[in-house]
């Protein structure tokens, strides 16, 4: 009886550790972005999430632990996400269409107010805590462009692009397609957001010009 | 003798009260770029600029109308420098460049650690005062943007660029020379700022994409 309650106890605590780690994630998340890296205490973070401080830290060892979990967790869940569903090249019909999706998937999915103040917070921080940052660039726009060049490198060996540096062509599309609305959003704040339709637009007339230096001329 | 002294004493006046202003704007520079906005206080740019914290106030309403005040001054000279060296289009020869040498002075005049600390400085605070960072943004990258696109209505009308949008072409200027180097330091710091030759790289690169989309045929 003892023993098969400590077989059965542990996917049972695992599962509720498990339980209280997503908690403070959540809750963890909620407070940096409300009140900044320094401004937010472990204490608040255990209150919130209804656990003690000694189990915040059993889960994370110290503040910068959490919050580079919380970057590199939702810089990496935005990356996934616009590389998930991207269906394959050949059902776009042709590559401008194909890209026009990529391009746009890529702006929408960055473009949230939680991903804005995520980077508005890290960026204010860089000086500070200089790994945060490198962290959400290394997972963030240096994982899109190296997708984005290993996209283009393909596309160019099939004849459909005429890309010599695909590296290059990636950071063009990356900044076309992306650079304004991010920084009018960085700087203006989540309002200035582009409506689906403003981004639309800019990846519309970002890939005009990529595609102006890039495209195959038939 | 009195009258004289009063007559005499106006300018003397004036320029101590400038140079306390001017030592008072240095100080406070230097403190908020090393410890934040909320790190910094009044009492330690009165100690820093060996002024009392009355003639601080008698300067500057408030720490939010100071710090309004270094990032319009900062950021209008820099806007300044971009423009004011710029040798009239007939002088470069060719569009092409012209357009690398007005690319590179902005590049290299904004990419500067100053601005970079800066910029981190006003995005780590948009939540808690959004008029800062759209005092950066209008005098920042807008007013850029404004220059750029009346240099190439101009250039479209000379037959010199195929512009029919030139808000729009001067977005993609702007992003294609800029983008990558300033995400680049933004989020890595100050050491990964490019070297002068990695920057005239990029802008070469960048305007030959934008040439291909809005240069002239021949």
């Amino acid at each position: 009886m003892v023993v098969s309650d400590r077989i059965e106890s542990a996917p049972g605590s695992s599962k509720r550790s498990s339980r209280k780690r997503l908690a403070i994630l959540d809750a963890a998340t909620e407070v940096f972005l409300r009140d900044g890296y320094l401004g937010t205490s472990m204490d608040e973070i255990a209150t919130l999430s209804s656990v003690s401080k000694q189990t915040v830290y059993k889960h994370f060892s110290s503040k910068e632990a959490l919050f580079v979990e919380i970057v590199s967790s939702l810089t990496d869940r935005t990356g996934d996400a616009v590389h998930a569903e991207m269906p394959p090249m050949q059902e776009a019909g042709d590559v401008a269409t194909y890209l026009e999706a990529y391009g746009y998937r890529q702006l929408s999915i960055v473009l949230t107010p939680r991903i804005m103040q995520l980077r508005r917070l890290v960026i204010g921080e860089v000086s500070r805590f200089p790994d945060l940052a490198r962290v959400l660039y290394e997972r963030g726009p240096q994982r899109a462009m190296g997708e984005l060049a290993d996209l283009f490198s393909q596309l160019a060996a099939d004849g459909l692009l005429a890309v010599k540096d695909p590296a290059m062509a990636a950071v063009h599309f990356n900044w076309l397609v992306m650079a304004q609305a991010l920084n009018q959003a960085m700087l203006l704040g989540d309002d200035a957001i582009p409506t689906p339709a403003e981004q639309r637009r800019a990846v519309k007339e970002g890939l005009a010009v990529f595609l102006a230096a890039y495209g195959v001329k038939r």
